[in-house]
């Protein structure tokens, strides 16, 4: 009789959420595989879902992310609190990222047990960023760390998805970076809930702080509205940065206390199951597709014989 | 009896391959408003449709993108052809773009009648520039332009997707823009049907040259595959244009002669009846959320009490 080599699912489980590190990595790999199992862990992780603070970090290039994240997991640890770490890389299909670098800047922390960094590329993904990034946080979340940091590259949207994806986003900026820019672009004063300008130790930190307050100043906020709160640190030696951890746990207390935690990851999982249905949706399609009829409604809109919305009409009668 | 304000689409249609410009930017804004009217739009240009060249313009900001699409429309003007130009913006949709402010320098056609310039903001767009771009070059190809040329800022994915849209794909560089990083980012190599050195009079364009010959030689390509030509221009004082021109035109009839033409058409198609069906979908998935059923799974999800996979199940059950 054949014995199938792969840990049952409910196996892995248990042991990820035992703490250990090798069966949380199984899981995110089955994640990022787009594994047909991964029904199978989700409905195991289940149960376990809503214990971590999934704090969002991000900002451009250069202000010192994975210093930033490296340091917050020592202050974590020093609290005795568990912390995951995922690093997304939204980099265009076609070009890898530099984020494996980085993370040897991590290897502090390579042999703490209450600590797990993982690096994983969205790229060439089914439903890119969207679809799998959540359910790896689903994976952490479940496995039972306190924390869950979040750590991508502000290029694009990528930071007002991951936005999307956390409790608590914190947006890093340095000072000599064409401040200005960094904090206009991407509609970062819109998703922010921690500001915090690293490498306060050089020049141009009172330049982005002050730039930084004017335009917080002029977006619109409810009274009562989570205020975002400014903060400075030399990520480097550490400075600043158990005021940071002080800011994300307030943070977490305010959103308790006014019902938005709830509500929060109501709507993230609304925004989940949906790229979950597109995603299978897209892929029924790619079925009648090897079908032929895909094929046969392109070959018809190419040549003029119907136009494109009728077509797809005739492909979703077909679902 | 109520009279309707709204020109019958026929008529729009028909005033727009007539050659009137109010008409054809009317049958865009249709398209940018996602209206409701866009279904039989498109059913009355289908029988027009596959008559102009789609050649997307795309490159790094800086390497002069809206003065090389000027320069190309005189050249087809003084050829006597009609020439459509579709600037769109992949901007982020928090912040805007500056193409509006480049459109001016394509005020020498304002008042050529066989010149039809729009621009496009694809942000907040439904479904984003894949579901608008297309039908909007639907329009402008129905419409009877020889050439409809696609302009759009090389950032992120954008030139990628400009290029699954276009028949021929021009990426512009120019000197002293870090040519390598331009060059190797975001895949340019592998969506580029003719490369133009844009801005040959300065310094360093036998660098950009030689780098650019040295990566495409190192691309795999078929022997029967179209290669490449590069080419060097000075567009703002016309120089090499007509040498641009000629490639495109060339191009074309490779094309032709070798059954790409029609290939990627119907891959566009099949692309394009994708988009507009998930964008149904996505649109039905809001209306079940309008019928609160989206809510209560998501609550469910939120809760533990049930797995994202299982609540997509029950959401495409429910379509």
């Amino acid at each position: 009789m054949p014995r199938s080599t792969a840990a049952p699912v409910a196996e892995l489980v248990e042991r990820a959420r035992s703490g250990e590190p090798r069966a949380v990595a199984r899981l995110i790999s089955l994640v990022e595989d787009a594994s047909p199992r991964l029904r199978e862990v989700m409905a195991a992780l289940a149960p376990h879902a809503g214990q971590a603070h999934i704090v969002g970090i991000t900002g451009s290039p250069g202000v010192g992310k994975s210093t930033s994240t490296s340091a917050l997991v020592t202050a974590y640890r020093k609290a005795g609190k568990r912390v995951g770490v995922l690093a997304v890389d939204p980099s265009s299909p076609f070009s890898g990222g530099a984020l494996l670098g980085d993370r040897v800047r991590m290897q502090d922390h390579a042999t703490d047990a209450g600590v797990f960094i993982r690096s994983m590329a969205s790229r060439g993904h089914l439903g890119g960023l969207a679809w799998s990034t959540p359910q790896a946080l689903r994976v952490l979340d479940a496995a039972g760390f306190d924390v869950v940091l979040v750590e991508t590259v502000g290029v694009g949207q990528s930071e007002v998805e991951i936005a999307g994806m956390a409790d608590t986003t914190v947006i890093l900026l340095a000072p000599g970076m064409g401040d200005g820019i960094q904090a206009a672009k991407a509609g970062i004063l819109e998703v922010g809930d921690i500001y915090v300008v690293n490498k306060a130790d050089r020049d141009g930190v009172q330049n982005v702080t002050r730039d930084l307050r004017a335009m917080l100043a002029l977006a619109e906020r409810s009274p009562d509205a989570w205020s975002p709160p400014i903060l400075k640190t030399v990520a480097s030696r550490g400075e600043g940065v158990d005021e940071v951890v002080a800011a994300i746990d307030d943070r977490l207390a305010w959103m308790r206390a006014n019902s938005v935690l709830e509500e929060r990851r109501r709507s993230r999982a609304r925004d989940e199951i949906e790229a979950i249905a597109m995603t299978a949706l897209r892929a029924r399609f790619a079925h009648l597709h090897g079908d032929a009829r895909l094929d046969v409604l392109a070959a018809k809109v190419a040549a003029g014989g119907t136009d494109p919305y009728s077509a797809a009409d005739e492909l979703i009668d077909a679902l």
